[in-house]
């Protein structure tokens, strides 16, 4: 296996060292190699190295200590107003102010930021997304400075690893593949499946720290709840009305 | 730079050698690796092989015939219906039946596809995906019986090349990457990144076939119309309805 895919764990301390342009740009050239729809190249990366910007970046994601830590930052974007702008330029009427635009160049923006996370790994660096991206896209809209047609769709902090963690847990192969067509699952599927991470040492660790009985309430009451996932919805939801994302008139 | 990074195009000749168990199983093992939002693993891998089932794709997918010619494709769904069932099943209050969760699952699904990508091309296979996957997502729910909170986002067929095409063209790495903030582009900027695109020799035969005066329009006008746009937008919006992604009542 790739050595990066079989040894990725995300890296959550960081030593100070800078990583050099040129490593840097290799990490950002691989991103460029990926697959994307019709060869558009929807997507942007923002690269932020500035402390006060960086500074401004881990007040967005939740002052997770890694943003200030971790010498780069880097923002993948869906991006169709680079597009749009050329289309406008050669006498062409673009069409991409619209919902599946979005999801295409999300699409975009992700496979790159998945080459440039293994690239990364591949160089010795470490890496992390940080999930918060596209809970504070409006925030982070606004210290990017990202126009219309742009939106944030991951973040990943990227530097010198100050910890060595071991592989994380994954379900059993059989857990998220299924042949042929779905198959539904039976609830002796769910105990199966999720068997294993329920009995780890970490799970019990975990229970007890959030005083909860089963690790299912861990997410539902305290990491992902209903109530932020509605908040955050509408307020995405809001970022793409308003990055110009939204425009499906009845009549079309 | 990761070999398979590196030398990554898509593939659309197959010979019609199977993929051994093993090797598939390798591939999938690699894409389970990938990042994933708290751990969740919140999306499916289906994996397409039986004859009839890859015709019914074929024609999903607009008849492309290397669907039909690789032995394997593989449908990367979000997913939080298994997540939700292991929540309904431990005692805990799922809140995963809206966009936010959508988009979540999404990016798992699709740090998942990129690794998969990776490891196949690595193993000596060749890949490409289908943007149809999300054109086209409603019929794929269907030929795959796909039930709630489980909605495609990416479609990858895998095999042996019959084909060995060069690399395909990229804009320049300032044409997509941002310094600190994003900078916005002017008409020069966009003349710079797009020349040389615009100058390749495929170009001015696409110009001829299609008989357009600039590339930009081959897009707009047949490639990725407005129209077809405004209307994928809609279906797959309507999906995320019907698949259950869209609750957010005014008054949570």
């Amino acid at each position: 296996m790739i050595e990066a895919i079989r040894l990725h764990r995300s890296i959550r301390s960081y030593r100070p060292d800078q990583i050099k342009p040129d490593l840097l740009d290799q990490v950002l050239h691989a991103a460029t190699r990926a697959s994307t729809t019709g060869n558009m190249q929807v997507y942007s990366i923002v690269v932020t190295q500035e402390p006060d910007l960086k500074k401004q970046l881990w007040e967005a994601h939740f002052k997770q200590d890694m943003v200030l830590q971790a010498p780069v930052h880097l923002t993948f974007c869906a991006d169709f107003n680079r597009f749009t702008q050329w289309c406008h330029l050669r006498d062409a009427n673009p069409g991409y102010d619209n919902f599946l635009s979005f999801l295409t160049a999300a699409i975009d923006a992700l496979l790159a930021a998945q080459n440039a996370a293994l690239e990364a790994e591949e160089l010795g660096l470490g890496i992390c997304y940080l999930g918060t991206a596209t809970w504070m896209a409006d925030r982070i809209i606004s210290i990017l400075d990202l126009p219309e047609l742009v939106v944030p769709v991951a973040a990943m902090v990227l530097g010198y690893p100050d910890e060595d963690p071991p592989l994380t847990d994954r379900l059993p192969l059989d857990g998220v593949v299924h042949r042929e067509k779905y198959h539904r699952y039976q609830a002796g599927d769910i105990d199966r499946i999720y068997g294993e991470k329920e009995m780890l040492e970490s799970t019990r660790e975990l229970l007890k720290i959030n005083q909860k009985k089963t690790l299912a309430q861990v997410f539902t009451d305290n990491r992902y709840t209903k109530a932020d996932n509605r908040h955050f919805s509408k307020a995405f939801l809001d970022v793409l009305t308003r990055q110009g994302f939204m425009n499906h008139p009845d009549d079309s």
